[in-house]
């Protein structure tokens, strides 16, 4: 027998038309690249919406369609993502800061039909254009004025918008239909992308806002300093208009000063980024002697956070920092660290560790660790496994099929990540699994070993991958890339990490680089280290 | 086109499994009719409702049949909540504070088949039974201990459930699957059911633990004095196990030194109940000269909150009112009246008017205000109007079909209610839809009068209802009861209201009676008034 509550589907054109009605004043304020700041509201960022909707569908663009923005966070890349996902189309964010070959890649395998640009990469569409046939149209997220000039056709935004209603009828499909595309800058193979619908976005963004996670207000200004093209923008394109947030777009300067300024000109209480971008602000508020006047809260994610801004923000400038943890696959937040009553009642030291974990897991998601063999494993804080997750914020798939099936039995998605559980809940990540080293049936976290031996003061870069051995499986070895004028030698390496880790977690050789490959996102590239050692034996066979 | 995430049904064997998984240890407090406080966990009571929805298999209850508890708020209750909903049956709270023939209606309408009762109901429980055919099997919730001596057979809970093993498989159905059955005490026909469904429970929870509405956290300790028997006990039964709050359920007994005594020993900060019951408490800690060393915040729902109490709380103890709206109909949260940032700028008083209101709307639901013929009114914080609510959350019809199709033709559902909506979104209830005084083509508020003419010192009581008039359609009269010993006659009283009303609301008669009737949950009951005035004539018709 069936409930008789009202069948209203979740979709996110719900999410604009409530801004829209009940926050329609509240406003949305951009940077563009020269620094200028325009003003705008819900009410008007719904009316242009509903305009890119008509726009669209003049186009041609037909439900399911996909359109792509290339772009900074600004007003009118939120009327675009709103125009498209709420006519029934799939916004597709590309990344504009990936290497050419894998834009190209990216756009063909989605099948772009329109592209909308920032004008500030006018060249860079023109590269892409010639490779990708699907684009139809370009459109750059100006007005007529700020157009760039360029050897092939274009039209400016507000132009292309300038002739159509603000009356379009959304919502006419189902709370499963496809509504935003994103890939995956995966470290190995091609890209992969993510077919958000729905019912995933608002059921994320309603996660997203209880007081125990994001916990969004009415009362926040919002800085989204992550990207609109980056994992969703962790889902705050959807929960600032959903409470009525001002919500502020940096556009594309990320320095100290500029988000600085931004923060202060614009009464900042909340913003999201990533550990770079708070690292960049905090040496600038340090070294220029400023004080945060309206900053109450930062969520940090995309990767582990360093103590130290914790401590800064917290100590010398009475910001709370809330970490989370996800991925694109996770629409992305999975879990956030804020403290339950039993860490509460903690004191300074344990709940900061705790802080520092990736956090407890959001309602709503199952989460396991398990061995290779798919067994589960306690929860112990100690017992490393591999991460899985399930909900209806996970992926259960890629677009086109790519990677198959990628659920296991019970339907949980592999996250890819090696990662403990306490006794409290609260999950840390410990490694890649692609990067664990499996010596003699037990995990060694190669991000670990990089971390501490990261604080002997010779040392640029470190990265611990894992060696083939005939007795324990794999070893680990420690590759380092020294300063600048700087010198150390393998025993005195090996003398640090003594006592700093398990003895049977020591690296079995030390080898030194003049430099560590990095990937497009500035990780280390543990794939081009590994292709470097072709041939490599460790010292007990090179010397047998 | 679909997206492509996992297809997880939103279904409340997911609260309580997660409150298991991850707040596993987190106190369940009840505390009996007799005073005695007992003490479990969200694991145990996981346990427990497995065993429930064994116990109740093994009596043939299938999918859909109908379980109903009559009791306060308990452990027991809670494990037997979850172990009927998790099974696909539907669990129905009766409300033992109706009038028998309410109850005996109620039961049969339902076809209940288990009733599962608290101990201190027996007898009633014994009137009831021969009434309601359909009840195969009385269970108390207690211990073999506490069970009342009764003429029927009955089983005590713990030896009920002790048999069967905690391992039952929940949530084999979809997410619409009818969850939870709750009869409204309508003030004219008999009581209509709301069918909850389990989605419309799921999504209710997240609605309620954003930030700017209830806002529980891991870190509270809730007190939940709503009855679980009382319009789905304000989502509380979910979103407490969902964040991992320390749960307190207080049994029957509210009197002010109870509820103190609970707070206090328990370190409740937060709870969420009807006026009457936070009077009789704040007289209680004023008398007594007690302080509150945890608590808070109180949510305040079920009739509009008096001033006095949001100020005595805030100003006197330190502790946040916040008022929510809603009805069984509505899951039941529609609206709170948390500021918004142009409100939080106000100053004081205004701040607190806004408080007053009945607040603003949560995301998922659309509101709005209407005249008779279903044109929209404009917020304007002056125009009343039939207030209508759409939304996931809201009932589409009544179980059994009773009162047909209940929603207009763009899906709303009509509340009965008279409001306005001011320039901030914020909601306010002025009047039930059937009690406003349509004069001239313009709604007068029967309540607002009332509010007014109980300033008066002479006044225990007073009520306004509308009487035809060939003019003006329909015209108010004030119907006053006296405190005892106290006089006052219509002048004095029309003096009373002159400059406090505007002159068109000036109430045409003031009579006086012995005792303004009331209803069973107390408030006026108008039927009966009007009921008493047949025959009555307005003065310039009586002396025509």
């Amino acid at each position: 027998m069936d409930g008789l509550m009202q069948n209203v589907p979740l979709t996110v054109d719900r999410v604009i038309d409530h801004a829209a009605a009940w926050h329609g004043g509240r406003e949305v304020v951009s940077r563009d690249a020269d620094g200028r700041v325009t003003r705008t509201t819900y009410a008007a960022v719904h009316a242009d919406a509903k305009r890119v909707s008509n726009a669209l569908a003049a186009e041609g663009i037909k439900p399911g369609d996909r359109v792509a923005t290339m772009a900074w966070n600004g007003a009118r890349h939120l009327a675009a993502w709103y125009g498209a996902s709420c006519m029934g189309a799939v916004l597709h964010t590309l990344n504009p800061r990936l290497f050419m070959e894998q834009i190209v890649y990216i756009a063909n395998h989605a099948g772009d039909r329109l592209l909308l640009a920032d004008p500030a990469i006018a060249d860079l569409v023109g590269q892409l254009l010639p490779q990708v046939p699907s684009i139809e149209k370009v459109v750059f997220l100006c007005d007529r004025a700020s157009m760039p000039a360029t050897a092939y056709p274009a039209v400016a935004f507000d132009d292309w918008i300038a002739p159509y209603p603000a009356d379009h009828a959304w919502g006419q499909f189902g709370e499963n239909t496809a509504c935003g595309l994103c890939y995956t800058s995966g470290t190995t193979g091609n890209p992969k992308g993510v077919l958000y619908s729905h019912r995933s976005n608002y059921i994320h963004a309603l996660m997203t806002l209880q007081r125990d996670a994001l916990a969004l207000s009415a009362r926040d200004t919002v800085l989204l300093v992550v990207p609109m093209y980056h994992a969703n923008a962790w889902g705050v394109v959807f929960s600032a208009p959903i409470v009525g947030a001002k919500l502020v777009l940096p556009g594309q300067r990320m320095d100290g000063e500029s988000i600085y300024n931004l923060i202060e000109q614009e009464g900042v209480t909340y913003s999201s980024a990533v550990p770079t971008v708070w690292q960049m602000l905090l040496q600038y508020v340090q070294e220029n002697g400023k004080r945060f006047s309206t900053l109450q809260r930062v969520t940090i994610g995309g990767s582990a956070c360093p103590e130290s801004i914790v401590r800064t923000f917290r100590d010398d400038y009475g910001v709370d920092v809330i970490q989370g943890w996800g991925m694109t696959e996770t629409s992305p937040l999975g879990t956030v660290s804020v403290p339950n009553a039993a860490v509460a009642a903690m004191d300074d030291d344990a709940q900061l560790a705790h802080k520092l974990k990736q956090g407890r897991l959001l309602f709503g998601l199952d989460m396991k660790l398990v061995d290779d063999a798919g067994n589960r494993l306690p929860h112990d804080g100690k017992t490393p496994g591999r991460l899985l997750i399930k909900g209806p914020t996970i992926a259960s798939g890629y677009f086109g099929g790519d990677g198959g099936d990628v659920l296991d039995g019970e339907g949980f998605f592999d996250t890819g990540d090696v990662a403990t559980i306490d006794a409290q809940g609260y999950m840390q990540i410990t490694d890649r699994a692609k990067d664990v080293v499996k010596s003699g049936g037990e995990w060694i976290s190669s991000i670990e070993i990089e971390n501490i031996a990261m604080g002997h003061p010779a040392l640029a870069n470190a990265a611990v991958v894992g060696v083939a051995h005939p007795k324990w499986d794999e070893r680990p070895i420690l590759i380092c890339q020294l300063k600048p004028g700087a010198s150390a030698n393998a025993d005195e390496l090996r003398g640090f990490l003594t006592g700093k880790i398990a003895t049977w977690w020591m690296p079995d050789d030390v080898l030194f680089v003049d430099e560590i490959p990095l990937g497009p996102t500035g990780k280390i590239d543990k794939r081009a280290i590994r292709a470097g050692l072709t041939g490599y034996k460790l010292p007990f066979e090179a010397s047998r």
